[in-house]
């Protein structure tokens, strides 16, 4: 299944999401201007303005609302990422050099502030006060679990609950923001917002289980970043955990954290590959995915559902 | 005049203000609130907050939209100044350590992020759409000030209009929300609204140049901060300005910008110093003041009208 054939129902208003983040490019300064296209020429797969115009495309469909919501979850999903690469001093990111890798982290900061701000006047033109209120909660989940993260770094005590709060906090919280958005702001019964924020949670869990499994098993030409780039900057994810709890005596990934020697990154990359573990990691991720669909069915139009159970597939199939 | 005097008409809601503040270090996380209420602790004389609530008192003033944007000012400050003590690698910060030098560059940039959520969340609670969209649009002018004022550090070549605009973006931008969202939430008229406006703009410009000659005629200990750190950082500010204009050739703070020897920077302050520059700076800011207050006097209430205009005199009388 192709993100194409998933995005079918709308392909043509995403088309329009990322011609308005383009247009942001356009502002006074020549050299602001020349940093903003940089960031917005990387923009992904589009994922959370997908889910945000897919969640609103099962009730009262409306652009007005809809256009400037998806850009505002592109947008606030962009202004972390400038900052996390900042703090992980990052040089590529999607295959393309890093705004703290070129401009330096001065700038890097103040362009992460600017996108935020950006983020902010997108929402504010949803003219939806609990929508608005959402986002601001979402942006404080966010950067406080990336404190904890932060704080967590080179932990090896860490447990599955922690692991989970935090993947919650960096990226579930996010969906949810942009699958309950696109459903509140195309007044969807309040049943109907439940299910969406249902499925934005369990999907966004699943989603960074497969992120974090593509960091052991995908390479650096395919990723736009260097393999175990987790492990490299202290972060433990389900893997790692599951291989510390195999191997509690004489791990790799507690000598690196003990040593800082990469030597143990490779080894433990190597160990993982070598075991189930990525299989079993792939199995929560579609218990997560599960979870997200359970109640989909309920929801109208047919061709739309379909696409949200796909999109679901596709994310937990990734690098399979 | 002191300021406890200018505040009388608003002082017990200000406490208000500090308190809700306060409030927002008890999280989840011991140590998030303990560096949240680090932060908290450091607000200064509150006069954000203040010119919300005294352009609240002439018109329908209600704490129940006025306390949360009043608090969502002080935040958005206070994050701002988290993240430019990070850009700036400063260690002080009104007479106490800074977050980037206690906890890390990387803890700082987060917790400006969720400074700058929790400033969204209360702007939120307005409930007023147009002030939330000021809010947002108000962080993108400070950013790309910001972004300016790092991109000319260093350039002796800036005009007084490079300054003036960026003195707008980094902090009249800021003083104009205060006073604009005011009197929007308290159902001015429009006309006052646009005098709020005007009175907050030309505030804004006249605190800043005083400020910025604070740096040249302070103390390290009065200031919280070591003297002379405009130019130590590269920013070129009103005094230096005209240091330059007055000595074209073998000027200190062009000898500084080529050769990092702080020798000069010593040697710019004492040249400013025993020159009028100073009294010609003031001079400037007291245009701006003037130019703040001039429709100050068509408003209603007397009491607090006269705070508004004592508070321009204190603000462009500090340091004489």
């Amino acid at each position: 299944m192709e993100l194409s054939q998933i995005y079918a129902p709308i392909q043509a208003d995403l088309n329009k999401v990322r011609d308005m983040l383009k247009s942001i490019s356009r502002v006074d300064f020549t050299w602001l201007a020349q940093q903003l296209s940089h960031v917005v020429k990387g923009t992904g797969k589009g994922i959370r303005p997908a889910l945000t115009l897919l969640s609103g495309k099962s009730f009262k469909y409306d652009l007005t609302y809809l256009l400037p919501m998806a850009v505002s979850v592109e947008l606030m999903h962009t202004a972390t990422l400038v900052h996390d690469d900042t703090i992980d001093k990052a040089d590529t990111r999607r295959g393309q050099r890093t705004i703290n890798s070129i401009w330096g982290d001065e700038i890097a900061i103040l362009m992460g502030d600017y996108l935020f701000a950006k983020a902010g006047e997108f929402v504010a033109d949803t003219q939806n006060l609990r929508v608005i209120k959402l986002f601001s909660q979402t942006l404080g989940t966010i950067s406080s679990g990336e404190i904890v993260q932060w704080r967590a770094s080179y932990n090896p005590t860490q447990t599955k609950d922690d692991y989970f709060h935090r993947i919650y906090g960096k990226t579930a919280s996010l969906f949810s923001l942009s699958t309950q958005s696109g459903a509140i702001l195309s007044q969807a019964p309040e049943e109907s917002v439940g299910i969406m924020k249902e499925y934005g949670d369990n999907l966004g869990i699943a989603f960074q289980i497969v992120d974090d499994i593509l960091d052991f098993t995908s390479t650096e030409e395919t990723m736009g970043k260097p393999v175990g780039s987790d492990l490299l900057q202290g972060t433990l994810t389900l893997p790692a955990m599951l291989l510390m709890e195999r191997h509690p005596a004489d791990n790799p990934v507690r000598k690196f954290f003990d040593t800082r020697d990469k030597k143990y990154v490779a080894q433990a990359i190597q160990m993982v590959l070598s075991s189930d573990i990525i299989s079993h990691c792939y199995k929560v991720a579609g218990k997560y995915c599960d979870r997200a669909c359970r109640n989909i069915k309920s929801l109208p139009q047919p061709e739309n559902r379909k696409s949200l159970l796909d999109l679901a597939e596709y994310i937990v199939q990734q690098g399979t």
